[in-house]
Order: structure tokens, then C-alpha cells, then sequence
């Protein structure tokens, strides 16, 4: 059967009322659907995206060659299995693909808000998405799964939407950032602030992603130090260098160099900095238990069946944080969840590059 | 008794050949000495430094109130006990207080280098070190101690010069740098490159001092990650958020984004950034194995009683590096080295702070 890709953008003249006190209004969320919603609705997997991720989650668009995000594991007889699920994913408020974020016009100017946007949190990306559901007439879903920022979002929806899913699937994150996590993404909120070509804000987006913003670049450099691992950093690089005209050169560039390179300048092509800074916050600020007494009371409010899936050498989301979430979850006597420390040498990445050390976990929680 | 600090200066104007096949020429070397040189010259222990460090390793200057880096390890009736030996730590060239390095006059110019300088290895610094001694009429040692970029040096020393000391200790450091070491060095390159400020190496060192070069500042921030560990981040800043005006924020500073700031843009007051390009990249390029068929080969060399000390959380040199060097060893049937893992949770620089966790090993190793 055919994926099915469909790619909308909904506008909400409604205010988002969000966790800072401040409004969100008007706004838009793009979103993209995969297979199809059957009769009774009871079909719907949503899939909350990462950092830079996107609605684009799987297929391939006309003319382009690179699938969405986790093409892997969405798609007719894969683990999100298209045949059956009638799968979404939105664009987070906040980014920079659609949904309304910082380089968004602030109605009823025709500028963008730049600085004039408001903080967002997890909590309140997950609530935009609850009222983008809303307007499709979706009042329950089936599960819904991410990973890293995007198990966060799914955390959150099981705290605050108690009843809105039967299964939560939350892989290679954690209950509150803790301060590794908001060490990276501080080098990378620093490097971009310093850079004479970000002015302060007021920046030329186009120009910006013709030049390529080096200081965005080099905070990536620090976030892919995070995605990896120890091992996989010698598997991958070990100390080869990178080969120029032949040569083996003594005191040239090593393979690692070259590989932080690419990615940290090719990551400016492609992302909005205003929007790094914004969602680096939020990912900051995520604390599950803000509003509670402490995390056993928040994590008290999941009815859905939580499945937790960390990976063993994650140097960004300790597997130790998701291993705290399922001990509280047994003192507090929840028989409904699930936790797997996934044996894995990719750090981080494991959740996008290695599906097959989960992919099953994944399809008997959304089929058992 | 007293600690007996000296600091000297030598001028050499034999060409040091390099590494690389050039020459520096002259050059001078600025040392600290500690305690007093018996008489047949038998009490002499070298310490060497890390990346940032100096020769300014034990005491406090007059008038001011900072203490050498390694002063809880080196003095009388401590590990390293000046009351019975006599300890040399000279600033490695290449850096920036005192020795000859990128912002060097270069002979017979009244310029400096900057990038007209050579690059320099690890082995370069220990050759250097080496002709100093000479100088000193010191043709034997009884140790060699160092830590991280210190611990290269002494490890260097053993293989290059194997009849010139009786001990080696080496602490959180390589037989080769691995690609997350260089990786983060890479990050830090990268913004010093990319920051304006650097004027592509052509700054005005008291003009950059003053305003901070913001470029270092982020990549320090990047280094200060891989110094720390996950469990040390975890009981120095959790998630606890910098007061301000007693309040506690929301949305505010969290105290490890403080701690990264002020380290940070701190540390362009007082390091060279030419120096810290010019040091990684010696770090980065650091093998012990180059010029020999194999790391084992390059062991066999070593004559020196070998201690090996590495710690269990140190994210720059993990601690499997120094067993994997133990491991060489006794394939290699060497009798006469010793390796333990300290039981720390302070990262890497567990070796300049933890001195309870490990001066006594020191101590017994100097001693025994």
C-alpha cells in the first residue's frame, strides 16, 4: 500500500494561551499524515519530532532524494505500520518549517517577531498540537511516539492529557534537562548570540542561509560531540585523516574534523538560528514536574501505557534519567509500563540511525 | 620548610629541530623551580603541564592570592614533598607565559609569529625540556609526573629518552588522542577562526585581552564540558538556576550556564588564542606510536618505572585509553608499571581537583 503522504498547514485565529502568560495569536501548524484515519478514528499515531526535526517524518517528496526523519521506522509493514495507523506529525510551534515560529510575521505587522516572540515550552508545543487534533475532530489517539525532544513532548502528553492516548512511546530522553544537556545547548545559544552575522536578531534570513551563519555552525559542531558516543566516535573516525589529493598528511585534517565541518556549516543552510534559540529554551526549561509537588506526583496523572526505551551509551539523555522515570513509576505502583535500556554503540543518534535495535519494541507496544 | 620558588627564563640560540622538519630559532624557556638540588643531582622530579597550564605549578606570587595549579600536590610534606626533591615544571613552547610561542617576536623581526610559527608536537615540547635539563647540567631525573597534556609529555619522555628518568607517572591522559578530544578541540578552533575579533590571527594581544575575544570564550565553554562529568554537573549545578536579586526565575539562568559564562569569557583574559591553536593542535596530533611500527613497539622502549593513574568518569581521556596502555605493557612482559582507575566523579579534571582521591599513589611511586 501507498505511504499516503499528505502535508497541511492549519491557522488558528484562537490566542495559544501559553505556559509563560503570555499569547500566541494567530498561528499556524503544519503537519504532515501518513496512511489512513479509519471509520471510529481509533488508528491515530502521532509522532512528536527532535530539536530540528520536522513534520516530515517519512516518504520522499517529488524531486528530492532524503526521506523524512524516521522513514525507517513509518511506512507500509515497518514498526509505525502505515497499512494499519493513520500517523501524524506537526511541526513544533517554535521551528521553522511551517509552523508559526520566531521569523513568523507578527500579525498585523509584515515583520517578523525575531526577539518579540514568546518563550515556548514543551507543555505548550504539545498543547498546540492538542488543539491542532481538536480541529481534525481527533479526541483520542491510539499512542503517541518520539524521541528526545520529541519523548518529551510525549511525556508531556501523558501528564497533561491523561486520557487523550492509550499508549505513550518515549526513547532517548529524559523527565527534566539536566545540565549536560543545557551545557551543550549553552555553547551553541553563545556562539550564535556572538556572531557579528546573526545582528543581534536581525538578520537576513535568506542572506543568512546563502553564507551560511558560522557561529550556528560551530554550535552544531558542539551538539553532534552529544549525539555520539565514545564508541561510535572511534568506530566511525577513529584518528584516520581525511584524505587530500591521495596523500595521508601528517598534520592535516582528521576524519572527525571533516565530519564536524560538514555537518556544523551545512546545518546553517537548512535551520533558522532564532528558532535554535528558542527551542534550545525550551528543551532547557522542560521540567515534567513543574506545576507538581515533585516528578512522582506528575508522573501520577499517566492512565496510558508507557513504554520508556534509552540507549546505553546516550551521552546527551543518560539512560540513568529514563531509568529514574521507571523507578518512580514502580514506587508508585504503575503496573502499565515498560522500561528497555537498548544496547547500542551511536550515543544519542541511536534513535534515528539504529532502528533495528528497536524497531520490534516499538511495533509489539503499539500492537500488544 | 620553605618552598623555595624560583622562576628563571633561559635564552637558547641553537635551533631546536622541530617535528615537522623546521626549525625554531631561538627560543627561550620560562621555569619554576621548588625545593633545592642535592648534591649528586638525584632529587629532581619535572612536572609537566596541561593545555592552559604553566610553569607557575605550586606556591603563590607575591601580591597575589592564586596558588600554582598543582599546589595541594607539590610542597613540603605533600605527595610531590619539595622538603626532599627538587621540582622543575617549565612552560611547554608553543604556549604563551613566557616561553617562546605564536606571539613570539620572531628573530630577527620585532613582529610576532602568529601563524608563521611552527607547528609543535608533544615530542617537540619534551625535546625542548630536554636541551633545557642539559642546560641545567641535569642528565637524569628521579620522576616525571603530569597530568591530561602533562601526562603526554611525561609518557613521551619515557619512550624518546628512556634512560633519562627513573619513574614515569602519568594521570588522565593517552597513548593517542582519540576523536572526542579532538573534536572538542575542534570546536573551540572553530570559533576562534570564525570570530572577527581574531582578525585571522592578527589581533592586537592587549586590546583582546581587555574586551575578551568571545570566540575562545564559547569554545573554552565546549572544553569545560568534556573537563566535567555527568555525575560532577549532577551534584555542582543540577538544575538549580542562578539568583538573581533573590528571586528565583522561571525562565532565568540556570547556575551551569553560569559557570560556563564566567569561565569562559574569563579565560580570554588571561590565554593566548594563537597559543590555543597552536596547543590543540599538538594535542590533536599527539601519537605515541608515530615513528614506530606500533603502539607496543613504542612501549618496548620504555626503561622508567611506569604509573599509570586514570579516572573512571573522565569524558576527554577515558580511563579503557590508560588501560589499554597497561594492557600493551604486560603483553609486552614489562614488570614494572602499575595502572589504577581512580574511583572519581569529577571527570578529567579530577586530576587537578580530587589531589585526596590519588597524592598518596604519587607519593608511594616517587618514594618506593
Amino acid at each position: 500500500m501507498s505511504l499516503n503522504l499528505q502535508t497541511y498547514t492549519e491557522h488558528f485565529t484562537n490566542p495559544l494561551y501559553l505556559e509563560s502568560g503570555r499569547i500566541l495569536e494567530p498561528y499556524d501548524i503544519t503537519y504532515e499524515t501518513y496512511g489512513t484515519l479509519n471509520d471510529d478514528k481509533s488508528n491515530v499515531v502521532v509522532v512528536c519530532h527532535a530539536l530540528t526535526g520536522s513534520h516530515h517524518a517519512a516518504g520522499v517528496y517529488e524531486n528530492e532524494t532524503k526521506a523524512g526523519w524516521w522513514d525507517g521506522l513509518i511506512g507500509s509493514k515497518k514498526a509505525i505500520d502505515t497499512d494499519k495507523y493513520f500517523v501524524i506529525c506537526s511541526n513544533v510551534i517554535g521551528s521553522c518549517f511551517g509552523s508559526t515560529g520566531p521569523m513568523s510575521m507578527q500579525h498585523p505587522h509584515l515583520e517578523p517577531y525575531r526577539y518579540k516572540f514568546p518563550v515556548v515550552t514543551v507543555k505548550d508545543m504539545v498543547k498546540a498540537q492538542r488543539i491542532l487534533f481538536d480541529r481534525l475532530d481527533i479526541h483520542r489517539v491510539h499512542a503517541i511516539v518520539g524521541g528526545s525532544m520529541g519523548g518529551m513532548q510525549a511525556l508531556q502528553f501523558a501528564v497533561h492529557y491523561p486520557n487523550f492516548a492509550n499508549k505513550i512511546i518515549a526513547l532517548a530522553t529524559t523527565y527534566a534537562t539536566q545540565p549536560w544537556a543545557i551545557a551543550f545547548n549553552k555553547v551553541a545559544q553563545e556562539s550564535i548570540l556572538n556572531d557579528p552575522d546573526f545582528k543581534q536578531g536581525y538578520y537576513d534570513p535568506d542572506i543568512l542561509k546563502e553564507q551560511g551563519l558560522s557561529g550556528m555552525a560551530v554550535g552544531r559542531m558542539a551538539g553532534h560531540i552529544s549525539f555520539l558516543s565514545h564508541e561510535s566516535m572511534r568506530t566511525k573516525f577513529g584518528r584516520d585523516y581525511k584524505l587530500t589529493d591521495g596523500l595521508y598528511e601528517l598534520f592535516g585534517k582528521f576524519q572527525v574534523e571533516s565530519y564536524l565541518e560538514y555537518n556544523g556549516y551545512n546545518f546553517t543552510k537548512w535551520f533558522d538560528p532564532l528558532a535554535y534559540l528558542y527551542i534550545t529554551k525550551a528543551i532547557n526549561i522542560y521540567d515534567l514536574a513543574r506545576g507538581f509537588d515533585s516528578l512522582a506526583e506528575s508522573l501520577k496523572r499517566i492512565n496510558a501505557d508507557l513504554h520508556l526505551i534509552s540507549f546505553k551509551n546516550d551521552l546527551l539523555f543518560k539512560n540513568f534519567e529514563m531509568q529514574e522515570i521507571a523507578d518512580e513509576l514502580k514506587k508508585n505502583g504503575n503496573k502499565n509500563y515498560s522500561y528497555i535500556d537498548i544496547d547500542s554503540d551511536y550515543g544519542h543518534d541511536a534513535f534515528l540511525v539504529e532502528l533495528e535495535k528497536f524497531d520490534n519494541y516499538v511495533k509489539d507496544a503499539l500492537n500488544g
